[in-house]
């Protein structure tokens, strides 16, 4: 059932042993937004945990910091930014999937697997939701927890660049800024520093750059040789999807990353009114508008072909 | 004499007949900054031109659509976000240097030349000044204003990256937003958009990094062969100043750019404590805390030197 705020307010007061999950393959808004809504619960005087399935970034620390992660047997359990059971990872479904009571989440892909679902698909970021959550039950919205917040706003809306940042982005920023965090040094771990090994991946993969429908679409494709020339790793490779689609005339950019067992992991991000995740949902993907993911097998030339043939049906259609 | 917020609105409301002026290599903030307060003293009833002693690239059409950018004998002159009358180009410092009566600026290098200046040396670009001054001044935004205005805010601290970005750069970004700027497209055209030669221009551009004061310090040397192979040009190498920077370790990075006549433009980024407008000053530059800029003479190799020479003095320093 869909639930609204208020709604969502209540649930989280009725009850007083709460888990929130994060999804796999953790980023600044799973991670940001579950530890800012744990802080505000403790400081509501609840107990709380935050767990995720995967490995968790040093870089993702300070969220943690100073923030007592309580053993517990949880009475209500909450999946934070979360579209399906799948990306909690392997683990974690098989122990989470038919147990959650509450998702939090502002993915249009949401498959509503939860028996409550509070879903803003017009939020750049399930942060502005917490934001929004915290001023509804009067939370005193410390440095930490807007730190936490803005993470999540800036990490989701690729530091405001996306189509999906809206004014309620830029106000909500400017709050959490005001609320005193640390929005330079956040932007610059998450932005503006490149390790050398990713600065060696990035040369590769810009190398690697080609061109399909009327050079309309812009693919990289990320080997598992490349990580050993680069000296880099899947770890790093996030940030490269948002280069194909800055080539001037592009519409669609494409990266492609070679797993280990030879799969792809496609990352499509769009301009306009190509819909990504209808590109990637025809796949077995899903996501946003503007950026949205799937896996493809077989050979990277089968690969490619496929994704470029749901791409070109997408840019004929508008 | 340096002058407030007040004392400029009152001098703009007591002149009929003012002449704005930018700075020649115009950016987003000297012809953001002076076209929306240029449609602000339309909308009080003055006559008002805009000029600029350079060429004006074509992104920046907007900001001219639908002003009528008058044929003026000024009766009062004001130079924006311009540090140093040899900034306005040779041409134009000659017909104007000892001509202007106010100058509007946030550059902490200033030479203060003008007789009566509004300086904030705090403040991230001149447009957040001109938000400021539009608001005391009653003026109601449009949302074509607001959106000059923000292409300043935007491109002045590189999208909100750079440590000049402020709570009130935040909250005027959001303000702006509010007031109907088109702030999606304009970070697309300024931050997203990379053209093919400019592509091929920063892939040369990063194999020529090298590093120096154990590591600290990343130069990327753009040559006028450069140009030759890319097909790019100077107008389009201001973005790749950031790069040196963005490397982990890095405390400065310096992107210099040969001329045609042999001499090298350095533009000098840095992070923490480090002051670039020192470091280029002692060369006869100046510029910001963490970004500024100076000419080189002598063989590539000598220019680099005498750099180095500078930003080792300056890290040890620190």
């Amino acid at each position: 059932m869909l639930i609204d705020l208020k709604e969502t307010a209540k649930l989280l007061r009725d009850n007083d042993s709460i888990l929130l999950l994060c999804h796999s393959h953790p980023d600044g808004d799973t991670l940001g937004s579950a530890t800012a809504l744990a802080r505000a619960l403790v400081q509501m005087g609840k107990k709380v945990a935050v767990r995720c399935g995967d490995k968790i970034s040093s870089s993702f620390d300070f969220m943690f910091e100073g923030f007592e992660n309580a053993e517990l047997e949880p009475g209500f359990i909450v999946a934070i930014d979360i579209a399906d059971t799948k990306l909690l990872g392997r683990e974690f479904e098989g122990i989470y999937a038919q147990k959650i009571d509450l998702c939090i989440d502002h993915h249009g892909s949401n498959v509503l697997y939860a028996p409550k679902i509070w879903l803003e698909p017009e939020s750049a970021s399930t942060a502005e939701m917490i934001y929004m959550l915290l001023c509804e039950m009067g939370i005193e919205i410390t440095p930490t927890m807007a730190s936490c917040l803005f993470t999540g706003v800036a990490t989701d809306t690729g530091c405001f660049r996306f189509s999906n940042t809206t004014v309620r982005t830029f106000e909500i920023a400017s709050k959490l800024a005001a609320l005193g965090a640390d929005t330079y040094n956040i932007i610059q771990v998450f932005f503006e520093t490149k390790t050398k090994t990713y600065a060696a991946l990035e040369k590769l993969a810009i190398e690697s750059m080609r061109f399909y429908c009327d050079e309309r679409c812009a693919f990289i494709c990320i080997t598992q040789e490349m990580y050993r020339k680069s000296g880099s790793d899947e770890s790093e490779v996030d940030r490269i999807a948002n280069l194909p689609r800055q080539i001037e005339g592009v519409l669609v950019g494409v990266t492609m990353r070679e797993l280990k067992d030879g799969s792809f992991k496609a990352s499509v991000r769009t301009h306009g009114d190509i819909d990504a995740s209808a590109i990637c949902g025809r796949l077995g993907g899903g996501g946003h508008m503007g950026a949205a993911g799937c896996t493809l097998y077989g050979t990277k030339q089968q690969a490619i072909n496929s994704l470029v043939k749901e791409i070109q049906a997408e840019i004929d259609f508008f």
